[in-house]
C-alpha cells in the first residue's frame, strides 16, 4: 500500500475507477490562447449578459439586502426558495408546461441538474442514448459516472426516431441497460436544429414502450427567432421526462441557478443528492432572481435576447453564404449555434491552431461525439460577438478553410477534393449511424 | 424492461446502486416543525450573518456591478476567480498555511468540496476514517459513494492515534482499501474538540507511514475564543494533505463559496471534477466576496463573530451548569457545538419528539456515526439564538431529560437510575471503540 514519494502523482493508485473519465480536454490549452481579446472567439456559449438592465439587477439586489438580508445571506432548503419555485412554474407554462411547485428543484445551474440526475441513475456500464452530436459536457458528466454513451442520428428535424429504435434494441441485444435517452430537442447544442412535434410524440411513445427515461434539457427553448418551437416533451409527457431548465441564458450564468423538474418519487432523491453535494443552492442568488422577476418586466427582457440573438444568427448565416458558400450548415431558429459540415478530407481539430493564428476559433466536432465522429464538422457560436465581428471572424475562417483544402488539392493533385453540392440545412450524419 | 405504471416509483428499477445511500434523515420531518419561530433550535449549524455589516455588503456589491457587472454575471473559470484565490491564501495563512494559488480550486461551499473529493476517490467498499463521532453531511456523501465508513476514537484532545493505528491494522486485515482519514481537528463538529499540536504531527506521520490521504475539513479554525488552536495539519504536510475551507462560517453561507487547496495533481482533476458538476463556481457570489474582502476590515470582523459565539457558548455552559449539572459534557474553545453525554439509559433520538413538544431542539447523537452509536449523546449548536433563547432552551431541555429519567426510574424501582458523576470536558467514547 506504499506509494513511491517520486512519482509525479504520489496518488496515482488511490484515484476511484470513475476518475479515469474525467480527462481535460485536447482543446482546453488552445482556448485559453484563444480568450485573447484580439482573437473572434465562435467557439465558446457565452450568453451577451451586457443586453441585461444592470440597474434593474442593482435594484433588485439592494432591495433583496434591505428587506431580507440575514435570509439571502443564510443557508436555504436543499430545493430551493419557494416563490423562486413558484416563478419557475411561469416561466415553464411559457413552452406549455403545467406542474407542480412540489415538483421543481433549484439547482447551482442546469449543470448541476444533470450531475444529479446521473449520479442517482447510472451504475457503470449502464448506457445513455445521446443525440449525434450532443452537449460535450453533458457527455462528460456521463463519462465521469462510467456510462456508455450511444448516439442516435440526427437530421433537420432532430433525432430519427428510427435510429432510436434501432439504437434501443442493438444495445439490449448486447445485454446491456438503457438508464435513459438524453436530449437538447430544442435548438440543440451542438447541431441547433429542433425536433419536430410530429417526432417529439413519437421519441416519447418509443421511450413509453421500452421504460426509457428521458432527459430533456432545454436552456434555449425560449430565444426563439422567427416563431416559437414546439412545446416541451414534459408538456406531454409527466412520469417519464426528468426536465432540466435554467436561467442562465434568459438572464445570467454567473448567478449559477437553474432547476430540474422531475416526477415525484425521482424529486425527493434529487433533493437528498443536491443537500449531500451542497447542502443548499445559493440563497443569495435565488433571491436575486426572484426580486429581479417581480420587479423586471422579465419576458420582455427575454424578447430583447430574442432580437440580439436573431441579427447575430442572420449575420454569420450571411457571413456563411458569402465567404464559405460551398460548405454545409444548419439554420437554427434559436439558440446560440450553427453546424458546420467541412469537405469530408478536412479536419477541423487539426487545422483550429491555425484557425487561432489567424484569429479566430471554433469548437471541434470531435468534442460533440463520444465516437470519434464530426471530424469535419464544427461548431461555431453567434451568441457572443457583435455582429460585425461575426463577420470578420467568418471571413478569417475562410482563409483557413480555402488554404486547408489549398493544401490538400496540392497534395492530391490526381484527384481535386471536391465539395458537395452546398446543402445548407442539412446536418451530415456520421457514416456509421446512417 | 417494462415497468408497473401503478408502482408508487415506476422508475425504482432504475436508480444506480450509489442511490440506496441516499436516505432521508429519521429526523428531518421533526426538524421541519423544529422550525418553527417558538422553538429554541440548538439544532442547526446556521451562523448569526445578522453580526455582519450588510451596508458594507451591499456597497460591495453595487460597486461589483458598477466596475465589472458583465464580468460577475457571466461563466467563469472552472478553478475559480483569481483575485479570490489570492485573497483565500491570506485566510489560509492565518492557520499557517503556505501555497500557491494555483493550488485552490473554489468551490460551491466546502460541501461541494467534500463531494467532488469523494467522487475522485471513492470506489464502492472503499473505506473511509473519521472520527467518531463526525460530521453528518459529510458520511452522507461518502455513503452517497458507497464508502464504507469506520470511526475513531476520540477523547478531548480530538482523534485518539492508537485507535487509528488499530483501525488502519484491522481494515487492511479485513482486505480493504483505505482512501482516506476524514477529519475536523480543530472544534469538531460535532464534538467541539480541538486536535493537539503533538497528535496533528502524530496523525501526519501514521498516515504518511500507511499512505493514506488526510482530507482535513477546517470550517471553524478561525472562530476561536480563549486564544487560538494549533495550526492547520496541512501546515505542515502538503502532499498528503486535502484541505477544506469555506466562508459560510467567517461571511455567509448564503453566497456558498468554499474552497479546496490540494496536492498538485490532485487539483488538476479537482478542477475538471468541478466543471462537470458545475461548469465554473458563481462568478457573481465569488467577486462580491473579493471586493468586501478588499474594503472591509474582514479580520476584525471574525473578532467580532468571535465575540458574538464566545458569548453564546458560555451562556450555554452556564446554563448546562445550572439546569443539568449532572450530564457530562465537552468545553469547545471555538466553532459552534458542545457535545453532551446523557445516562446511559437514555435514548436522545426517541426523546427529541418530546422535547420539541417542549418547544426545544437539538440534533440525537445517532446522527454522527455510521454504526448507530451516540444513542445518550446530542449535539446542541450555540451559534445562532441569542444568549437568553439559549438559557430558556436549556432549561425547556432540563425538563424534558428530568422528565424522561423520572419515567426510567419509576419503571425500574429496584434499581434506580444512576448518573456518572460529572466531568464535563470528556467525551463519552462509545464501548466498542475504547
Amino acid at each position: 500500500m506504499t506509494t513511491q514519494p517520486n512519482n509525479l502523482d504520489q496518488w496515482f493508485h488511490h484515484y476511484a475507477d470513475r476518475a479515469s473519465g474525467l480527462a481535460a480536454s485536447e482543446v482546453r490549452a488552445l482556448f485559453a490562447v484563444a480568450s485573447r481579446p484580439e482573437v473572434v472567439s465562435l467557439a465558446g456559449g457565452m450568453p451577451y449578459v451586457s443586453a441585461l438592465p444592470q440597474d434593474l439587477i442593482t435594484e433588485s439586489i439592494d432591495r433583496v439586502m434591505r428587506d431580507r438580508g440575514p435570509a439571502a445571506l443564510q443557508y436555504g432548503s436543499g430545493q430551493g426558495l419557494p416563490a423562486l419555485r413558484e416563478q419557475i412554474l411561469e416561466v415553464m407554462a411559457l413552452e406549455g408546461i403545467r406542474a407542480s411547485v412540489d415538483d421543481v428543484v433549484v439547482t447551482t445551474g442546469s449543470q448541476h441538474a444533470l450531475e444529479l440526475v446521473t449520479k442517482l441513475f447510472i451504475n457503470p456500464e449502464d448506457v445513455v442514448i445521446a443525440e449525434g452530436p450532443s452537449y460535450v459536457t453533458a457527455m462528460v458528466v456521463f463519462k465521469s459516472f462510467q456510462a456508455e454513451i450511444t448516439h442516435v442520428e440526427m437530421d433537420d428535424f432532430g433525432l430519427v426516431p428510427d435510429s432510436l429504435r434501432a439504437h434501443i434494441a442493438s444495445v439490449r441485444t448486447a445485454g446491456k441497460t438503457i438508464k435513459f435517452l438524453y436530449t437538447v430537442p430544442t435548438f440543440s447544442n451542438p447541431a441547433g436544429v429542433t425536433l419536430s412535434w410530429q417526432r417529439r410524440l413519437e421519441v416519447l411513445e418509443i421511450c413509453r414502450e421500452n421504460g426509457i427515461l428521458v432527459l430533456e434539457d432545454n436552456p434555449y427553448g425560449l430565444l426563439y427567432f422567427d416563431g416559437p418551437p414546439p412545446h416541451a416533451m414534459r408538456s406531454v409527457e409527466e412520469d417519464g421526462v426528468i426536465y432540466l431548465g435554467t436561467f442562465s441564458k434568459t438572464l445570467a450564468p454567473g448567478f449559477r441557478v437553474g432547476w430540474v423538474l422531475a416526477p415525484h418519487a425521482i424529486r425527493e432523491k434529487l433533493i437528498l443528492a443536491n443537500e449531500a453535494a451542497i447542502l443548499s443552492p445559493s440563497s443569495f442568488t435565488q433571491s436575486i432572481i426572484s426580486e429581479y422577476m417581480s420587479v423586471a418586466d422579465w419576458k420582455g427582457q427575454i424578447d430583447t435576447f430574442r432580437g440580439v440573438y436573431r441579427e447575430r444568427r442572420d449575420a454569420m448565416l450571411d457571413a456563411l453564404d458569402d465567404y464559405l458558400p460551398d460548405l454545409q450548415w444548419t439554420v437554427p431558429n434559436g439558440g446560440f449555434y450553427i453546424w458546420v459540415t467541412l469537405p469530408d478530407n478536412l479536419d477541423s481539430k487539426s487545422m483550429l491552431p491555425r484557425a487561432v493564428k489567424e484569429l479566430v476559433a471554433y469548437t471541434p466536432g470531435t468534442a460533440f461525439f463520444a465516437d470519434g465522429n464530426g471530424r469535419n464538422n464544427m461548431r461555431l457560436s453567434f451568441c457572443y460577438p457583435t455582429p460585425d465581428f461575426i463577420r470578420e471572424g467568418i471571413r478569417r475562417l475562410s482563409t483557413v478553410i480555402n488554404g486547408e483544402i489549398e493544401l490538400l488539392n496540392t497534395f492530391s493533385q490526381t484527384a481535386p477534393l471536391t465539395i458537395a453540392p452546398p446543402a445548407p440545412s442539412m446536418i451530415n450524419p456520421p457514416a456509421n449511424l446512417s
